[in-house]
């Protein structure tokens, strides 16, 4: 187990019928005029819009719109968005949707206080060191931006998708009201538990060992995501399995399963690349690429393997090799399961530009801890994903 | 699961060869001159007194001693410390021992900004609003005050041993250092994972449904605290048990585990009942208390009761109700195994003030909720604690 460090000093209120209290939070914190934040109609559809407006209204906070934010969400956006505040000059962002949303929210807050470009944060040339506050609602559980203070985003123009945080962007407070996610698509919730168990994974399969309490951490959030996902499947409108997989998906990318542990974080650098040239939701390039990764690295925890094997499915061979094959394999048979692709043809993806994907992985630096990844190793991951 | 509303700003750094840091964490936080807090010569003989000092002294940290606090600290020495911080005009406390001087410093921080008793906080007289910062080096994993906001103390007078928290009085930063309990009895670590199974257990039999992300997180804690005090028992050196375990103990009570349940606390109050008569170590108390309540109300929740059984032990038997009742007799077993005391003859505790004690548990109200108890309820359970 290796020393760390941890603070996450973000807020969170999860429940049923909790978002008409968002304004009183925010009166109390002190804010009086905000940036609404929000991407697409489906906040109007689910009533989640009306219920944000009409509680900041009678809590009398001011605020000022802005929609549009797209899934994968982009830097032109993040631009226009810092615009608005400072000439509005609001005193907080109320960041209302999935984690594009919360993920676009946390560079604007930073670079509210900044004037040169967002992206600077993301290239690593400046180090914020104040940022408006931010207060999440969140419509989808995924990405755990909602108690993180990390975001994705893509440098459209260089082709960049990228993940950052910092210090002073982590959510004041966020609301996650599971209920409201009974409308989602049944794809976006199967999405967002296998971007859950991705985050997981990606501390879990990092190499380091003698990792007891995080191991049965990691485990736990797997088995709460798997079953309740496919519960879901069956029957949406399900609120104790939204409620435990809307918390299995904060935990899994809080800061606490990445503790005492170095991670690998390479099959989510393989994925962004993979969608900084197609546009396939973040979930399906995940549960295309991570197999992938697992069957070509394995070899270098096998024990590890062998574990997840054991501790996920009961998988129990002869060898820790066959076990870990078996385990890998019963984690594809999960995703097809629940509908969720496993191969790149699934999606149109072809051998076309595969080298230019396997080299754009590699812009930021090397990738890969359990084993550190060449563009020629992603080219082979990409390969086993075909 | 219950809707929840959670907030932990406690910085916790855990890992070796960490204490150096502190006076450099103190001083970035703007921090002048402290109350040094601690009990007795373990800190000295342990050289974590060594550590502190040089530490603070490095970083131009005035400070204060105050020593002698007791294992079930008392208010009187709060009022002592209290007088002292408010004489020397101290701007923190640094707390270096366990939860009693952890606990200490907690109602002590809050009372620098109150001129009245501090025991009124605990009788909920008065809420603190704010409290000096307090800085935490910790030396037994057990009571998870490290990263919560409450505390316990004795009011020896009025022979009432109680509970409270704030929202102000959680430690601003804590450092846990595994490697320097290696030098502690044996019997204190027991305690120590006792008292970290029983926090876990309040939250996990309170009898609130459908919250199975919390019950893999409880679990996950049961077995590593089982498995890394009996690697303990044999090995007190080995460092990846002591890190496991206290970070477990930590888990098992700064906030997290408790969420979305209600929790029933009832064990705890009987215990504190006990040790305001007799002065038993608070982890002894606990492993003979828990398993008597544990008996006597598992009718309640048999489902639990049988779930825990097989999660933690493996047993299947045919009804529920057997499951339940043997898993009660293995977690005895287990109790027994690492010396912990299951029976208050074991600590010559006799019928004697059984009655007393039983009126004393229910001194602030009701206690239970997984059934609520009164002092029938509690005499029954200290009967078959006998």
């Amino acid at each position: 187990m290796q020393n760390f460090d941890f603070h996450n000093p973000t807020r969170l209120i999860l429940g049923k019928d909790t978002i008409p209290e968002l304004g009183k939070y925010i009166a109390e914190y002190g804010n009086k005029k905000v940036l609404l934040l929000y991407g697409k109609g489906s906040i109007m559809r689910n009533g989640v819009y009306d219920q944000v407006v009409k509680s900041l209204k009678d809590n009398g906070i001011e605020y000022v719109e802005m929609s549009g934010v797209k899934p994968n969400p982009v830097l032109s956006k993040v631009v226009e968005t810092v615009a608005l505040m400072k000439k509005e000059k609001v005193d907080a962002i109320v960041a209302v949707g999935g984690g594009s949303v919360l993920d676009t929210s946390k560079i604007s807050a930073a670079s509210y206080y900044y004037d040169g470009n967002p992206w600077d944060f993301y290239e690593r040339k400046v180090v914020p060191e104040k940022a408006l506050p931010i207060y999440g609602v969140l419509t989808i559980s995924a990405t755990g931006s909602e108690m993180n203070s990390g975001g994705v985003i893509t440098n459209e123009v260089e082709k960049k998708k990228w993940g950052w945080n910092s210090k002073v962007t982590f959510p004041r407070l966020s609301i996650v009201d599971p209920s409201v996610q009974k409308s989602l698509p049944v794809n976006q919730t199967v999405n967002g538990a296998v971007d859950t168990l991705s985050h997981v994974f990606e501390a879990y399969f990092g190499g380091t060992t003698d990792t007891l309490m995080q191991d049965e951490l990691s485990e736990g959030i797997i088995r709460t995501t798997m079953e309740c996902v496919k519960k879901l499947i069956s029957d949406p409108n399900d609120y104790e399995a939204r409620a435990n997989l809307a918390w299995a998906a904060t935990l899994a990318l809080n800061g606490l399963n990445g503790l005492g542990r170095k991670g690998d974080w390479a099959s989510h650098s393989i994925e962004h690349s993979v969608s900084a040239y197609y546009d396939i939701a973040h979930g399906e390039g995940l549960a295309i690429v991570f197999p992938a990764w697992m069957t070509y690295v394995h070899k270098y925890d096998v024990d590890k393997f062998a574990r997840f094997g054991e501790k996920i499915f009961g998988i129990k061979e002869e060898t820790k090799e066959e076990s870990a094959l078996k385990a890998i394999e019963a984690y594809k048979d999960f995703l097809r399961e629940i509908g969720a692709p496993v191969s790149l043809k699934e999606r149109n993806i072809t051998e076309e530009k595969m080298e230019e994907m396997s080299k754009n992985a590699l812009l930021r630096g090397p990738i890969g801890t359990l084993l550190q990844l060449d563009s020629n190793d992603v080219y082979e991951i990409l390969k086993l994903a075909l």
